[in-house]
């Protein structure tokens, strides 16, 4: 088994790595190499009975994907992207990475006759956008407000008709807002959602930019991670006729989510979120949308978090 | 006014041409020119008062519009495409024409600094596809099941992130299925549906490859036409967050399809068409949606033809 990943040196890389090697195996089939890509060179391993090679490469580039496609890999994650603040800023450079780049997998894909290849690509739930029904569905249509959900969405719409015409096995993955992130605050609008838990959590302070009704749509990255790998074994004939949709996150609201904090860490923790309204950040993060009902997802086998409460813990044990 | 049409020479392009010469002008503006482009140069028409230009241009060859964009035309009627078959038959072909030369297009809109030129494109009842409900509203998810529709469905996604980010001011129309086109039949699987009607008519036999109770989600030539033309007048504020939708066409049978022409024409005329069940055929129409609320189309003032008795004597009048 031999699995290549975009992306790799980004945090979701990095955790998909880390679980792929201790699983050892992906499809019940050993993994004996692995190739990661990423604009700068992800962090070196070295694990007893795996190959792994890490690559810096603008995989934008024509042609840069070629000596790893001629390897014929089992499994390519494709997880690299610019993400929305940036291709918000930048249209060519959101267009170059997000869009040309995935074209230029699937024809790599395409060129080197990988038909049976599955191709897991992570898109996002910022591919969702305009009036929406107050419950989105499997059906509900993209109307992305963004450039970054806009060139998702094209992705999707190529990665789905390569694999319908036989020149790839491809599967895109829409991802809810992740929390809890480790690091730090970013200016990504959806930072407050892991900082409002991840400051306090470790004795920090943090702003709530939003009111507390305000409910997301979310995943942790230890259910994203076994998304991941779920949609490597999931097989393409279970697809269905469109091998793109929502994973199943959970609806919480943001009180929900400090209530969640002050059982486990208590009104000390609790006190330590200042609110702070802001009116640009409440806009973005009230646009999108925080109930689906995820039918296909969870008939293929996709898991969601229990409830919040499970999602804060496992920030805690992964910290201790 | 300056109206800039591509795949002029088309047969929906031919009839924009003709009847935006009639009118004389377009949203109370006088035509003052017209600049018709097609891979083969649009026939030549002399009309007092307005400059036709018919240029021969390969749209998706680099920078090929842009002494056109230069102009800075006030309106530009994007029609150019391959059709189904077509884009079925060669991926890179349909890529190239219905894809790469819509985002060309779209790049010279924004080099050539066009925020304020109306772009009307035709997308296509093909971009549906999948597992689909009864009835489809404006928020129907696009899973197109060939090329040609995931190459629209992409191209419409690229000019509503241009249009929002102010480059351009955007439309895409999906057109229904058109009957009564004129002309012979060809090799597309809607070709029948104006060949059982326009055969008889002009006293030839035809053949219907579909059972009787197929539906269809039909527009006449003429209401397309109607369609094109107010979509270059319906104001942007108007358009809301997603600039496409379908065209409100008339949910048809083929029984009433023969009905109608029987009413029309004649037993006579009836009898001229040869039921021969043809499976390909059969999958294909039967996997197109016929059932559509139009919802956004009406608001904006789109007009669906009153009935099918209505599009057979248009067809009847315009023969005659």
């Amino acid at each position: 088994m031999h699995i290549v990943i975009t992306g790799a040196a980004g945090f979701l890389g990095q955790r998909l790595v880390n679980q792929l090697l201790d699983r050892g195996e992906l499809n019940g089939v050993a993994i004996r190499r692995l190739t990661l890509v990423d604009q700068t060179e992800p962090p070196a391993i070295d694990r007893e009975g795996v190959e792994v090679v890490s690559l810096a490469r603008d995989i934008s580039a024509p042609g840069a994907l070629d000596p790893v496609l001629e390897a014929r890999p089992d499994v390519i994650y494709h997880l690299a992207a610019v993400v929305s603040s940036a291709a918000e800023a930048d249209l060519d450079l959101g267009m170059r990475v997000n869009f040309d780049a995935t074209r230029a997998l699937l024809e790599g894909c395409r060129a080197h006759g990988l038909a049976a290849t599955r191709l897991v690509m992570a898109s996002s739930v910022a591919a969702y956008g305009g009036e929406m029904p107050a419950v989105l569905d499997d059906m509900t249509a993209l109307h992305p407000q963004n450039s970054y959900g806009a060139q998702k969405a094209m992705s999707e719409l190529l990665v789905n008709d390569y694999s319908r015409r036989g020149l790839v096995d491809g599967l895109v993955l829409r991802l809810p807002t992740i929390v809890i992130r480790p690091g730090r605050p970013n200016a990504a609008a959806s930072s407050f959602a892991s900082s409002i838990l991840r400051e306090p959590l470790n004795g920090e302070e943090a702003v709530c930019p939003v009111p507390t009704d305000q409910e997301l749509f979310v995943m942790s990255p230890g259910r994203v991670v076994d998304a991941l790998i779920h949609g490597a074994e999931v097989p393409g004939e279970a697809l269905g006729p469109f091998r793109a949709f929502m994973l199943p996150g959970i609806t919480v609201s943001v009180a929900e989510m400090l209530e969640a904090l002050r059982e486990v860490a208590g009104g000390e923790a609790l006190a330590r979120v200042r609110h702070e309204p802001d009116a640009r950040i409440e806009a973005i993060v009230g646009s999108w949308p925080a109930r689906f009902t995820n039918e296909r997802a969870r008939r293929l086998g996709f898991q969601s978090d229990k409830d919040f409460h499970e999602i804060v813990e496992a920030f805690l044990d992964e910290r201790a």
